[in-house]
């Protein structure tokens, strides 16, 4: 087994979750990443081959459950957990079924919910871990045309901040980002072709945010943080 | 048919949704109360001999339609619905399970949501209503050993925001309701002995602002509102 | 000296004070209401001929006190101020000068420091009372172009939760408006002419709010609401 | 002139002001401290021979201003400015006066206004900078104990907040540290000798936290962050 803590990215894609994977490794961690998609799973290998890389869907809890106690067989137990699987569901209530409303909490706070219960046991051996949890503008305000994606992030910010109050006592440090802008991904730069480059959050520079609150000595650990590009208006 | 408009009460129960009823009634409504519980129920068909009550488990979609169809048929379109569902479940991560974690859920957000869905028709082709949805504190803030209840109140409230922001311009008022302290009922009493009678929020006080809020004019709308006794500390 | 309690409204102009003024008067309160510039003052008095009305300027501390001892001659004691002081100096740090940034500290938060201090023994030997603070969207977020009152209103805000927080025990009930919009006046109708009345809020509606909340029973009191029109993009 | 580029602490002491020094010195900053009490200038200067040490009452623009020019002229333009002023005048509003509800906004609003006014120019002119201002729980709450305190912060938070949306686009980076807890100073342990270490923040992790804020790259940039020790109840 290699040396060094092991680094767990639940919700990986080619963005946020390829760039603080690196982040990690680059800083000395073992990194495992599960994705839900067997393409960005394939990409994802491809560009991290020392990475363990794993298909799960975060919403069906026994996948997630066997996910990770592979990853604690092949790399060790999990030091540090980002909960990134957060894909949203855009549209008022009169866009938005049920189903969507209940698949976007799936995703968002139980999936969290059942993650979190997997790591503690490894955290609280080891007297101490990081969890960080990858939050959007919709986790503080509810905009009209968000009914099921705010509503799911609200359901995983009260969550975070319940964790962080519960665990922090035991030295596990719960974060929360806010990611108050658009990503700079492919499909974003294809969608919105009109914007500069500087409109976009670079994954690289939120990974290197994230990788930051992890080292934080705890005498001063930061709950929350947001990150936007310098020229977004908010 | 009775004169006046139907206000409707989901999540009924021997406090907040009996005052409720009983103000909006003094104020001309006819009132429909929806409880899941029997015993509830009971009591308040005989406090409330005049009004509509039905049971309904509100997680249940099909059984919630079918009881506003019904109120809808015996009282008339809805003009006004206060969603009061909203069980606790205590505890931090450690106390919890995840069907815990669902259930608080399902009663305060998805809830909520199906609750919406069903009265949006009736008060759109009125060409307006009001929605208030009773929150706590625990809306905006998670305190560790509210895990699953503060999530599922900021699923709750963040939902509440979008429907006010989406809702708002078609003159359908939403608001929310922080209930900030402990709602003063035979079961709290008694769990609360020592507690002075000004500790409790009392239900009928509650029910005044409630009212006061969906008589507000256009102009100048309230979304979101705190009550709490005058000797907490907050 | 007339039947009822004592309204006073420092800072009232043609707009939320002179409509706030009425509605108490309606709920049988004498009304005392304080201006700074003289034709505010006359046109108050002349739709008001009941009313007190004092040329006061809040920001001289001991014009304020001898403004207060005037009304309680007159009207005896203070049951209810409104705190309605608030003018704007609209711009972002490049536009206001520090002159600009600490005018409207001091009609903000300073002169509402002094006018509570003026206030509390009368409500003290009452044993209770009511203070409303009249804030705005700047009391909660400081846009780019609002640096110096965006500021005055955080301290202002920040006062009034402090305040609420020590005098509640004491049955004193502190609220906070946040005016989220743009009051229908004479000079705002003027400065936005395509707006459609809908726009606007009324300061009746206002005033109707505003009354409501010292009404409530002190089980269950309001420190903070909001206010804005229905069509209102927020 | 030394290489590298400089950094302006503004209101220092042994805890934060020191602590911050050290971390930019390390950086590879030049570094000025404008403190206000000679004895800490004198300390400040000892345990940091190569920084320029200034006296300063950051309450007096003149000297603010002629105090930067100083620095300006001595180690050339200010890179980063951090304002760490903001000395606290506890008690509700039975126990402030007047004076001390001025002096707290002097101190910590509107000096920090004059200090972003000075260092403005420097940073517009090599098209970009960093301003950290170091806030407090009272901050984000107006406690009943910090009536003079909690607005002053709240007018400092808000000022931050308008100086961020304003400035970012220029590639002027302001951010607002939430000290939440008490720093470990000798003042402070002898004041609260019962605590453990654990129970305060230590400088030096506090100045980790705000060197990084200043080296996030412009695509990820957080306005705010809380600074916390680990078992803090919150």
């Amino acid at each position: 087994m290699p040396e060094g803590k092991t680094c767990l990215i639940v919700g990986a894609g080619p963005g946020n979750g390829l760039a603080i994977a690196r982040r990690f490794n680059q800083g000395g961690y073992r990194v495992a990443l599960l994705a839900r998609s067997p393409d960005n799973l394939r990409r994802l290998q491809e560009m991290l081959p020392a990475a363990h890389c794993q298909r799960c869907d975060v919403t069906l809890p026994d996948e997630l459950a066997r996910a990770i106690v592979s990853v604690r067989a092949d790399l060790g137990q999990v030091a540090v957990m980002i909960y990134n699987a957060g894909s949203g569901m855009f549209g008022s209530i009169d866009d938005v079924s049920a189903e969507d409303f209940e698949a976007a909490w799936r995703v968002n706070a139980l999936g969290c919910f059942h993650a979190v219960c997997q790591v503690l046991p490894d955290m609280r051996s080891a007297g101490g871990g990081n969890i960080v949890i990858i939050g959007a503008t919709a986790s503080k305000r509810g905009s009209a045309a968000f009914a099921a994606f705010a509503s799911a992030k609200g359901a995983q910010y009260n969550l975070a901040q319940s964790l962080a109050r519960h665990l922090g006592p035991e030295g596990i440090h719960v974060s929360y980002a806010v990611i108050d802008g658009v990503i700079g991904l492919e499909r974003t730069r294809a969608r919105l072709p009109d914007k500069p480059e500087e409109f976009f959050l670079q994954p690289d520079d939120i990974a290197a945010a994230v990788y930051d609150v992890t080292q934080q000595r705890r005498s001063a650990w930061t709950f929350e943080f947001d990150l936007r590009p310098f020229a977004e208006r908010w």
